[in-house]
């Protein structure tokens, strides 16, 4: 990275949960990495002009705009970061791509798998003119997750013949609590399933190196109908008196078949009571393996049956050594990151790629496989749980 | 248990891995628990005329016999303790019940449904008579699912939605390991779902109050060929020059309905490296959450939603205190119990039923509703992962 | 252990927690390990005639005595087991032993060093003449507590620097609670420091090779008056009206020097809220570290500085499988053992030993060193916590 | 906060280790927080001219200067971050808190009690002129430690009567690894006592809202020779072929007497082997108990005696929820934090308390009790262990 290239001028599309989350990439992966482009926050954008400025001011944007179109028409704009919400990412990127910008599209990629098929083409063709596209999974870059690939694809625990892969959380317990954009499936596309369920198959195909080949599963709504939102706070708000239909799933369950031979047990659910953030993911091998929680994202376990007889047993690795993913660019060993740092993990890998004009992983592609994933499940669910494979989705 | 009744004698059919740990509940409950009837261990039954003689020099058991019908004979013996291969069970257990012997049996209940509802008809019968039924769910009697069961039937966790119920072993990991008979179909039933995921199955039908109503699975075998087994030693042994087929699952997945509305992920595996008899139960519910894991038999993980916002967590509770059931007869607070201990439970349980003339639980008919559990996911996965009631099995 | 010895008559004196743990050793041990002499379960000696013999019914003794004296004169009687209170061990296991009786002593071996002084050089004499004595430190039987030991003669953990060790209790928090012998100087000896520390002490000094060479600590007693002893119920009981002052140590702290030059941190208390019998410790070494907990006892955690950098962690090991000790004779992986099995595996380690006229550990020289340190606590904790070696004591 | 304050301008002294956490303290803090005076982050000083620019560059400092005191003279600069060494902090701090300035100083506030009285001394004329000092222990800042002292102060766990309190590391733990100036006294002041035995003392401090009064301990070095420093990577660096003098303690073991009456036994080591970055405290009271781990530094541990019998057990508490100190500031429920966030809560507690003319906490009169606790170890250390108070220290 001897000669440093142009600076990298972002817009942002979205200032809610997320788009606070990517602005905390974007302000401290410089600090930290050492980035051949100089990112810069550029523009902020959102449709209420007021709200806009106000989180301009907060995370830190030059400038405000109401109009997506806007800054994509704006010659100074390199990248443009799309944190708004699902039924939008499809015509925001493939605009913004056919104008030249590098896109960061957060997760998931779209809200059918339709959508999902045109993003990827649209990446494909921009990329011949190195112009790239990534979709924001960002656990792809806790460190943890980063190192259990390693593992994997190193051999360390042999064959992978069975994944568990659970996401628990439990911020629809209270059945009286209110909708928000998320339980409906217009703005959301899916509920658990694609909010968070998406999370677990990316995860798993990234880690595994295999994608999921077929699946048979159900979705479940718990609480079918919820008070309308009053003010919106953190991942809910209050209620207000009138009543609305839940339209997404609350939890889905499926088993999968993957191209390497693995079978793997999927959930994704908001009711598991206690749990807050759990990602659990488990990977049985012939030689060894792998388990994790996010809920306590700096540690991996890892067990590896070529230790001794009477010896062996799941390790708690800190991920936070010389040796693991992005560890050493943070704090000294044992220095624990949280949930936000990955962001700025992302915001390095991909400014790398742009700069050495390669495909930042997750692709569209990836983010489009994962899509038909989803779209798989639900046709299975719809279809009695018959097994769907992923080819046609 | 002012006056005490007659004694009572037993007879065990088998001395495997089994017959020792139920050997070991007879001997030992009389010792911690008041019995209103004293148990003898008067005969015990094995084909091998030798090797059931050493077994009752181990075991502890006065007289040995060759041939179980010898033992339904006697007028001396009243109750028969089955712990032969299941393909044994239903013949065995009905020619007791007729001779008005009591039963306890070693689970599963039978190797088919078929079976489990012969012998079902004939506990009921023989109940009419005085004469009772029990099968040997042993886990029941682990001071934590006991305790689970009291938390729920309390409504401590309110209503319960989701269940996640896992029986992860890996003794079979090693593709080199040989044959035993717990992979032959004939002899074993089935694999992984009969032998662990039928505790699975019981353990959460059992704490729940609820039964499965539909299934939805598969059955996997990752290794299906294996030496043929040497000399057999624990669950294992050492291999011999020739191969024999695996007819049995190697993994069982599968997802369930149950009664009151809750939704269940179920696996049993016995090749989840690194997990050695992790049965791990979760229920969340409206209220709270229960989790479990065999491992730490001594522990139960409890989440109340009443406890004041900010000082919600799971509690690690240790069932060893006065108020936990079975724990007072043993040792003081904090002073764990072992795999065994619930055997000498099992033993406190039935004798006191059978004394009180009251059908021990759980019953033949219980038995029958896990094997029609399994049935219906056997059935399940040779549909393509079709949805299968538990009624017609 | 072809050829089989003599019978071995046991008598043993006390009938509190103790003589029921002890008895449960001599009871089962003989089912699963092939012992060279047979047990049997002759005499239980109590002061109350009447209570004895419940005691001799529950716990399955043959015989009962009230005078301990009587039992020593009894040529049928080949060892004595002693389960009374600590201010009778020193005279009725130097008669034992005088009597050419083998001894097991419960711990703390002696309620003062002086009279550890005399038992152990009575031991040493009788080993003279081929009869042993025994002080009953059950914990070093625990297979995870032996397996540490094994790893650390190993090398595995390569030199010992930092012991911490922490038996941890909470059965006194509540100061309403009642008095009970443990409480009472004259009869218990010590408080915390010879009830649980001594574990501790011993545990250390077996685990590591090494003996504790000074000491510098505290006593301190938070509860100073408590109700009289009504009813007792397990480790405690119901209170009384009247008031009496507790005379020993409710918590003990105590920093070490060990004779291979590391340095140990001690903790011993009733009164850790939450903690109900977590005898805690771990072992730094130059090469590895060692952690266990008293509450998860099937478990020993062990962490390798040979493992490759960024796959290091401490392991679970579930201390269940062939390779580790005792854990063969039981149940197959991952099927954990409770509190009383280690009675029956100090049960055969004492067969053994005496059957193949060896002195079995640990000795009475080994409870006399416990002694010293318990008594160099208390001397330093007198002198205002200077250092006191252990030597003079 | 209605009417918005003037911007303050940051001097920050050194570009270590500390530096950049601070750094990104005074980045990251308005972002999320609502600020009532803007940080500017305006000079950062460095002896070594061309270090000091590159750490401007990389942490975001406009301009660079080489002499501290050049900045004090400014007028434009309204508070000054001390990140140098320990022997630096006495002469800087005093200096601009002379000149006006707002002084934030890192951990151990100085290198001896006599300096660290005379900047206790000078904190407090300052304060009132309305210049305001803080030291820099930023795990008070950790929700999960803030949350403890808000549980202790409602009188969740009633009265103290144990603590326990361990700081433990490994990097140290290869003997061959080389010098650094933390092993050199006359830089560093001391060892683990310092460094992180320091931490531990302020953390019980301040959670318990007890002062240490007296304490008795040992100081001890493993490793009295190491290789000279190559290039410093992380808390260490590569060796050199020159050997010299570990002149600080490598680990420290003390008893104290809290002025509430509670007992505490205090490590510090950072020979810990497989302990990262382990900060564990364990605080027993009449009514509860609290535990916590730095290395799962989103964790609280309470144990509630008021829950119902039987029901009680350590409760692990995600301290992530709207109900936590900072929590609702940052992420959603079950999204957690890492290492650098206190950094931004301690930067959003002493802008808040200067613009409201408040003495912010912990005080230089805070940092100078724990410098007392740590001298008066020493001396114990030096007189054989013997109990020193820490009033005259």
């Amino acid at each position: 990275m001897a000669t440093r290239q142009p600076d990298l001028n972002i817009a942002l599309i979205g200032y809610g949960f997320m788009g606070a989350a990517h602005s905390q990439g974007w302000r401290v992966a410089p600090r930290f990495f050492d980035l051949p482009r100089q990112p810069h926050r550029s523009v902020i954008v959102g449709r209420d002009a007021e709200r806009a400025a106000a989180a301009a001011d907060k995370y830190g944007w030059i400038e405000v705009e109401t109009d997506w179109r806007r800054v994509i028409e704006r010659d100074d704009i390199d990248l443009v970061d799309i944190c708004s919400p699902g039924n939008s990412h499809a015509e925001i990127a493939i605009a913004a791509l056919a104008a030249g910008k590098h896109v960061l599209c957060e997760k998931p990629l779209a809200n059918s798998v339709e959508e999902a098929e045109l993003m990827a083409r649209a990446a494909e063709e921009a990329a011949s003119r190195g112009v790239f596209a990534m979709v924001g999974f960002s656990y792809r870059r806790v460190p943890a997750i980063s190192f259990a690939r390693e593992l994997v694809a190193q051999g360390r625990i042999g064959e992978i013949r069975q994944v568990r892969a659970q996401y628990l959380q439990d911020w629809l317990v209270d059945a009286r609590g209110p909708m928000t954009w998320r339980l409906d499936k217009t703005l959301a596309g899916s509920g658990s399933l694609g909010d968070i369920g998406a999370h677990a198959v990316d995860s798993v195909q990234f880690i595994t190196g295999q994608s999921i080949e077929s699946v048979s599963g159900i979705l479940h709504t718990f609480v079918t109908e919820r008070p309308l939102l009053g003010e919106s706070i953190g991942l809910g708000g209050t209620a207000s008196d009138e009543f609305g239909p839940v339209t997404v799933d609350d939890a889905a369950l499926f088993t999968a078949k993957l191209s390497g031979g693995a079978i793997g047990a999927f959930e994704a659910t908001r009711y598991a009571t206690g749990r807050k953030n759990a990602l659990r993911l488990e990977f049985s091998g012939t030689e060894g393996a792998i388990a994790f929680d996010l809920e306590r994202m700096n540690e991996l376990e890892f067990y590896d049956r070529r230790d001794p007889a009477g010896e062996q047993g799941f390790r708690r690795i800190l991920v936070t050594e010389p040796e693991h993913p992005y560890a050493s660019a943070w704090w000294p060993t044992g220095h624990g990151l949280g949930y936000d740092h990955p962001f700025a993990h992302q915001v390095r890998d991909l400014v790398v790629d742009i700069a050495e004009q390669r495909q930042p992983r997750p692709s569209f592609a990836d983010g489009l496989q994962v899509q038909r994933v989803l779209g798989a499940v639900e046709q299975s669910a719809a279809e009695g749980s018959a097994w769907v494979g992923t080819e046609g989705h």
